[in-house]
């Protein structure tokens, strides 16, 4: 895409009330649009962001067998008075409309429960396991953190059900692993935290990006063996592993995700029950496993910028390479050739084609953006040859552009 | 993927206050599952034939130009009171939360203006398209034609901002065959009808589907060159068409999209100017572009069912085909063969591999649930051998396995 077509433009300016760092970048690069606190347009740069971690989020989650759904957001009040929720819920938004109540679902518990009803009878009909990527809803005091904590945010949350404790903790080892995939995937070193499980079961383990930013603290091993909210720890930063890997860290931390057992808690509210095989009816055990796609985007800005601007890992960028012309080489034939050379081979390329700007201020722009692979074109460069500085490595190569297609595929 | 490991189960019933035919079929077949009048969610067979449509009119819009973004659905009140539609949009939910009241979103321009705003300044920055396919909210009086008229449902919205009229009608041309091919690929003959602009412009184009069910009325031409809304209709029925295609034909309809000139009454509204050449401000001309995500799909399945079931085209069918083992094969090393043949070239199969289900119940579900292709393994039709039958076409024909992965490649 040529820079020129893109509808956002970059920016030296953000709204006043915004503090955070991935907000601010966000929306001077033109990821973002900010309607309200806590509330965000996603610009083409951000769709494009959004649309790349939820691919990854997808085929995860479609690997452990996962099958797309999409809830409303539309909640009767009904049903939230049936788990007593609609009082309980205290981020809840409540809206009154010709056909009564509903909640703004920030969950979907009160709906994918007896929705199962619908289907689930028999242990033979076990296990089951749906998922959405699906706009959420939290009437937040305060929304601050730009898109570590919307009113209104993207989430896939999984729902699994099953006939016995065992079958589900099978699947709960799975979810671990596909989690741990996800967030390697997008870039993040997600620390497997074990945290509080709420009112209906023990523990629940969290994913923790460690981030000065961050509202949650947990106390963990460099090693990687070990790693506890600060909720619930029941060490001390400062002792030692018992592994040999020293010294015990606390750190702030960034929730990306969460997997937990809900046991029988929200089918019982609903009767959701099966016929086991001795013929006995016995409530179906349940799982639920969340990652803020949204939140996801923001935690990778907080976690990798520096003072120019955005750093995105490859996996999840808007374009695979930006390409910069310099030296007014912008009306040469063999320059347009580059890129559309580039993008027929199938490599996603920002060009900024803009005429009367400087060399300067398109880098400083890029810098902002943070494509992770730059290309530049200038005489300098020479004629029909492509230099490629990768953000994160020193040294740039000069390629031809069949080589340069080569590189990137 | 295998009926047994599908979350949705067929269903003889259906919910007693339905009574659409979309809605009594995509329940019972198992694509959606009623949460509340005129509110679904989309099972895992809805969620995919939601996602083929989805594609194709990202392609669509995608080929003119557009930019896919998301805007929330959480709008302040204000921007509502600048247009005077915080009072006079008669289906507006409105909630209130700890950041004031907001509308749920029914349409975005209370959004997108504001937002361009930030980006177009001068007329180098024109033309501009952008796009989401994203929830949209009516607080109806009544929701009783299931996906044709939800409270809750999917829609794509396509903005365009212009400096001039003439760029602005060159665009709308480009539009109109973007939606002619959106339609022609999803199976539905819509006709191009000429209807009321609204308040702001004389004229706008809808696209109708002839049905029974339909909310819309129009007079047409059977020979394809002249429809009107009856709303605004100059001609009367009978009428011989001028061009000889005989007596002008009065319908019942369901629009399924719309195009639009918004002239400058929201860019005027929000003061989206941008400078010209000439170095005056002007006011930024605008056209929308709606195409009902689900509506389309309710559509889709009122047009085209008979009294066993839906009958889906290929290009939105949630599988490529519907394999049916009979006389007890499924156990036979070579019908799981041929089931893993053809998800490993590619083709997405439905496998109806329950047992004790008799032949006459599976063809009974294959039927309802609509796949276009029919596969059929038996020990008639022969070892290793398959049965193939398309749902509009009288005979079957036998294929090795290697031979129908190429017949429906």
């Amino acid at each position: 895409m040529r820079v020129t077509d893109l509808f956002s433009k970059t920016s030296k300016q953000v709204p006043s009330d915004e503090t955070s760092v991935n907000a601010k970048l966000l929306i001077r690069a033109g990821y973002v649009d900010k309607v309200a606190a806590g509330i965000y347009s996603y610009l083409p740069l951000g769709q494009s962001v959004i649309n790349n971690i939820s691919s990854i989020v997808r085929e995860e989650m479609d690997a452990i067998g996962g099958q797309e759904i999409t809830m409303p957001v539309l909640q009767p009040k009904a049903n939230w008075e049936q788990t007593g929720r609609w009082k309980s819920f205290d981020v809840l938004f409540r809206v009154r409309g010709e056909a009564g109540e509903f909640a703004l679902g920030p969950t979907h518990e009160e709906i994918v429960v007896p929705m199962a009803k619908h289907f689930v009878k028999s242990y033979g009909d076990l296990p089951k396991y749906v998922y959405q990527i699906q706009t959420k809803f939290r009437d937040e005091v305060r929304a601050k953190a730009g898109l570590l904590r919307g009113r209104e945010f993207l989430m896939k949350d999984l729902y699994s059900f099953h006939a016995t404790e065992a079958d589900f903790e099978k699947y709960y080892e799975k979810a671990k692993v596909a989690y741990r995939n996800v967030f390697k995937r997008v870039g993040l070193n997600a620390i497997e935290t074990r945290a509080s499980g709420g009112t209906f079961s023990k523990y629940s383990d969290e994913y923790q990006v460690v981030c000065e930013s961050g509202e949650d603290e947990i106390i963990y091993c460099p090693g990687g063996d070990f790693s506890e909210n600060t909720e619930i720890a029941t060490v001390k930063e400062g002792k030692q592993c018992d592994l040999g890997h020293g010294p015990l860290v606390r750190a702030k931390t960034i929730e990306v995700g969460n997997i937990f057992s809900l046991k029988d808690k929200y089918s019982s509210a609903f009767g959701l029950k099966y016929t086991d095989s001795d013929g006995k009816e016995k409530p179906v055990l349940m799982g639920c496993y969340g990652i803020g796609i949204s939140r996801l985007m923001g935690a990778i800005v907080e976690v990798m910028h520096d003072e120019r601007g955005i750093i995105w890992p490859r996996s999840v960028a808007p374009f695979d390479a930006h390409l910069v012309h310099i030296e007014d080489t912008g009306t040469e034939p063999w320059v347009k050739e580059i890129y559309k050379k580039l993008t027929e081979a199938g490599v996603a390329v920002l060009w900024d084609d803009r005429e009367n700007v400087s060399a300067g201020e398109k880098f400083a722009d890029a810098d902002l953006i943070g494509i992770p692979v730059r290309l530049v074109v200038s005489k300098k460069v020479g004629k029909g040859k492509v230099e490629m500085k990768e953000r994160d490595k020193e040294t740039p190569r000069v390629f031809t552009v069949e080589d340069l297609i080569r590189e990137l595929s």
